[in-house]
């Protein structure tokens, strides 16, 4: 298996050329985040990422994780790697200097997050979970319980969860289940939550799930239900770990990949919560936790893919076979046309990807703390824009991308010891979990398109423009580009009108709309790279990688693009196709 | 898990209705073939795969093969599955009747073989290469090997193997070390095969390698290889078996999926070879084996494909979550428009790819029994050029449908319980093996279309429009479909003009070339198909199916054929964009 290496010239700029970090860093608040010291973090945490994380890899998905007298165990490897995680600090980049937090842009931690994500996606779970579970205390608990457990979360002593699905209750939540009783100050719950990510293991010595469940007079739906925090181990209020929780972990599920991960059947059982925010107001609450939690899993899709890409590459330059087109001799296969063509392909998802999560994120810091309101509330538009579009089309690029990974591998990829396949099995999960990717594209078109009347896909429209009206060198890019983006303008047009009269529109055209604008969308930001890369040139820097992003960007131009195209004559072609066939047609050929 | 239902209705109308079945059927030779004797062996297949085969295909995921003092051992459901197969006849439908075959044409083998592939394509792969072997000995062994092995091959007491692949020979052959020596009449091979699907198994009682050798004095490459039949134990004169022959399976390879099925490293030591065909002729042999194999692979991506669709359908129907737009209720997901948008993705690759395997699987009946001689050769090169096409086309669908089948069930898809994964990990082997797609797609541009100036491939096209001048009610789709022609002819230009000046365009565009093609051509089959159903509607004939198709083509020429003008785009770009980058600037980012 290749070594995982950290790509920090391409996170690099895609923080710097993208996602607008030197105006973050120009900010007081900021005022540390300078370059020495954003250079000297993402530095540590390639290492840390390819020396210490990126080994455990393949222990998750052959060992796995195994459930012995109602406890999880985590490989050995594990263990030991999440102990020098949270001894750097790492989990606490962004978070409030109030809780122990470095108080640094959210954005500086998203490359490091990348980072543990490519090096075990399994693993990497337990962080990017870990920080989901702060972001929603902080925005929506009391002080008190923001004192009890902000500190040991932020500083990685203590993980937490997510614990919203049930058995009925899965893409719809309105039916949850799970049961809450007011006992005094605190509430008891009671029920069971399938699908916990980490809802037991033995890398952090307590585990803070935060629950979703109904009062005995919640009303029915979604308005009923109400967020709780139950630990595993009753907190003190010294801080000392008490008594046992009831949080018990009935069955781990046997799942295609990331073994390393235990994914937990959780039983509440009489167990004492903390109510986050107000009653029945839960599932708000959640989604301040799902929306970052959903730009970490596009993130996970840009991880997986780099790590599939590095493994593909080194197995392209390594495997020796028939001389290729222009050679005499036998030489590595990447030298054929359509090994190329594959890496290639891997690689300017990847980068685009990469580059439109960073930038997606970046909005959430200047939606936080840009100075003038309004630039404050677009920038926020502007993140839950993107947001369902870098969760889902990342990660279709990551399928795609994973197993082309397999495919580059030739017979030796379907061989599990080869290590593409697990990129691939892993890979899979990202697309259905944090909202099945449909679950995006109808958030796209409902909550994030159709409520504003396209208000902020319009902004994000005319930033394009933007960047076409100075591509200089770049202009045939810069045409194609212009035609895409009036490709978007079309699909926009389709759906506010017609979504008005048809009421089956929005949901048949989802999620090839949503294709459509991440397409497009990535070759913008491959764009605004590639001419930052020939600026640089005209500077007098000199580097491969400067001319190669220019190359991955006529690649992806010439090579993805095109897809736009596609999924925009499937959105203009409306609902009837989807909705046509009735049940007794889709079962008729037997 | 789903039960597997024979699609026979779809079945039966690719065979009528694209395949050209009853023209076939019209012959002197096979008056066997009756309609009624059609609909008796369909049904029975049909039976048997679903009631026999088809609960073997879980024990086959979960059990695996395993290596016990030296041989393999199948599940036990396996061996009893196999026997009944090889009881019934199965194996020799196609096959001469002086070897104790049914004569009847290969193209009825298509669906029956279809039929044990979504059954279980684990299983199914000991067959299909049995069959394989068949077909090369009968065209390339002499009489007395035909005598000796045929008949057990046909009636499956025997079973074939085919033996290429070494460790530094796989997609480039002409490396193969694997040694051959003369001793008297025979021939002892020595050397080591890996990827030997079935090298090993107790379903039956020997099992007849063909492997490719070299013989001492033999020139160097392709030219210098030999094929040779090794048998497991050898036959002497009655046909009793007699000593084992020294061919050892040394290990199993620990595979992504298909862990039904032993993927073998075999070790020939001084085993006894005999001679077929010419020495130094072997690579022409096996492609004889290969080309009809790789029409099976794409075979098994149709039937894969089914199988995950009706899973997935079966799912969409059974899972209950919050109410679809025009429901007040809660009801199955399959009421959801972006579900109903994967299902019908599914069934259109599914049926479209059956009608295209079909269709070039008849052609080979015609390329060997039509009166007229330029008939023959045309329908000859009518198989060569769709068979790299059935191959990677279908097999690719395979992947995207099988993922698709995950993605319907959401997290339970990630759940290897269910099954939808299984079909995932199963198909994703069928884009690799027996020639990557990769390397179809180079035979696609280079032998089949470069060779003879693209003289096949218009003869194609010309079928295409010919369909479209009878298009009737459905002239709209004809019209959509005319331009997708036209952009075939436009890539077919490029390729034909542009590889003369450019030896790297082939290459660099042979894949999205061939899926071009197999897009376009799964529309033209569709719209074959749509025509006959509306036909058959007007001859009074009433059934869901017919209306089925009609939408499905529907669904297929919004959704699936706006890929085309994707990857006509790509083609367009020539080879510039897969060939600028140097190797410094693929590692370039870290």
């Amino acid at each position: 298996m290749a070594d995982f290496k950290a790509p920090l010239k391409d996170i690099n700029l895609a923080l710097n050329a993208v996602a607008r970090l030197p105006e973050l860093a120009a900010m007081e608040r900021f005022a540390d985040a300078s370059e020495d010291m954003v250079s000297a973090i993402l530095e540590e945490a390639g290492r840390v990422a390819s020396e210490v994380v990126a080994p455990t890899n393949w222990d998750g998905d052959q060992q796995g994780v195994h459930l012995q007298e109602g406890a999880v165990i985590c490989p050995e490897s594990f263990v030991s790697a999440y102990q020098q995680y949270a001894e750097g600090g790492w989990g606490s980049l962004q978070f409030d200097p109030e809780y122990g937090g470095q108080g640094l842009p959210y954005l500086l931690s998203v490359p490091v997050m990348e980072l543990w994500q490519a090096a075990n996606v399994s693993w990497g779970l337990c962080p990017l979970l870990s920080q989901g579970a702060v972001e929603c205390l902080s925005l929506n608990a009391s002080d008190e319980l923001k004192a009890a457990y902000l500190p040991q979360l932020i500083s990685g002593e203590w993980a937490g969860t997510m614990c919203l699905t049930e058995g009925n209750a899965g893409s719809d939540l309105s039916t949850v289940r799970c049961k809450a009783e007011r006992d005094g100050e605190v509430y008891r719950i009671t029920g069971e939550k399938v699908f916990i990510t980490w809802g037991d293991q033995n890398m952090t010595r307590n585990i803070i799930h935060l629950v979703l469940a109904r009062l005995p007079d919640a009303p029915a739906g979604v308005r009923g239900i109400s967020l709780f925090l139950v630990p595993k181990y009753r907190v003190d209020a010294e801080g000392n770990l008490g008594e046992y929780n009831q949080t018990h972990t009935l069955s781990l599920e046997h799942k295609l990949g990331i073994h390393g991960s235990a994914t937990c059947v959780m039983g509440f059982d009489n167990s004492v919560g903390y109510l986050v925010g107000q009653e029945n107001r839960g599932l708000a609450c959640m989604f301040t936790m799902m929306n970052n939690a959903r730009l970490g899993v596009g993130l996970q899709g840009v991880a997986v893919a780099e790590r599939a890409y590095q493994q593909a590459l080194n197995y392209a330059q390594e495997r020796i076979q028939a001389p290729a087109v222009g050679y005499k001799e036998a030489g590595p296969i990447m030298r054929h046309g359509d090994v190329r063509r594959m890496l290639l392909t891997m690689k300017a998802l990847t980068e685009a990807g990469r580059a439109l999560a960073y930038d997606a994120c970046g909005s959430l810091d200047f939606a936080e703390h840009a100075e003038d309101e309004q630039r404050r509330a677009d920038e926020k538009a502007r993140a839950a824009l993107l947001t369902p579009v870098v969760k889902a089309w990342c990660t279709e690029n990551a399928n795609e991308v994973t197993s082309l990974g397999v495919q580059v591998h030739g017979g030796m990829g379907y061989v599990e010891e080869t290590g593409a396949a697990q990129y691939m099995r892993d890979a899979r999960v990202l697309s259905i979990y944090e909202g099945t990717n449909g679950i995006q594209a109808l958030d796209l078109v409902g909550r994030k398109v159709l409520l504003d009347q396209g208000a902020a896909l319009n902004r994000l429209l005319a930033e394009m423009r933007e960047t076409l009206n100075q591509a200089g060198d770049f202009a045939p890019l810069a045409a194609q580009l212009e035609v895409a983006v009036q490709g978007v303008e079309a699909s926009r047009d389709g759906l506010l009108q017609g979504a008005q009269e048809d009421p089956q529109l929005a949901g048949a055209i989802a999620f090839n709309f949503l294709m459509q604008l991440g397409v497009v969308a990535g070759a913008w930001e491959l764009l605004r790279q590639a001419l930052a890369c020939r600026a640089a040139q005209a500077r007098g820097e000199d580097d491969a990688f400067l001319e190669a992003k220019q190359l991955t960007t006529n690649f992806y131009f010439a090579h993805i693009l095109p897809r736009a195209m596609g999924f925009a004559d499937m959105v203009q072609s409306g609902s009837e196709p989807v909705v046509a066939m009735n049940d007794a047609h889709f079962a008729s050929a037997w």
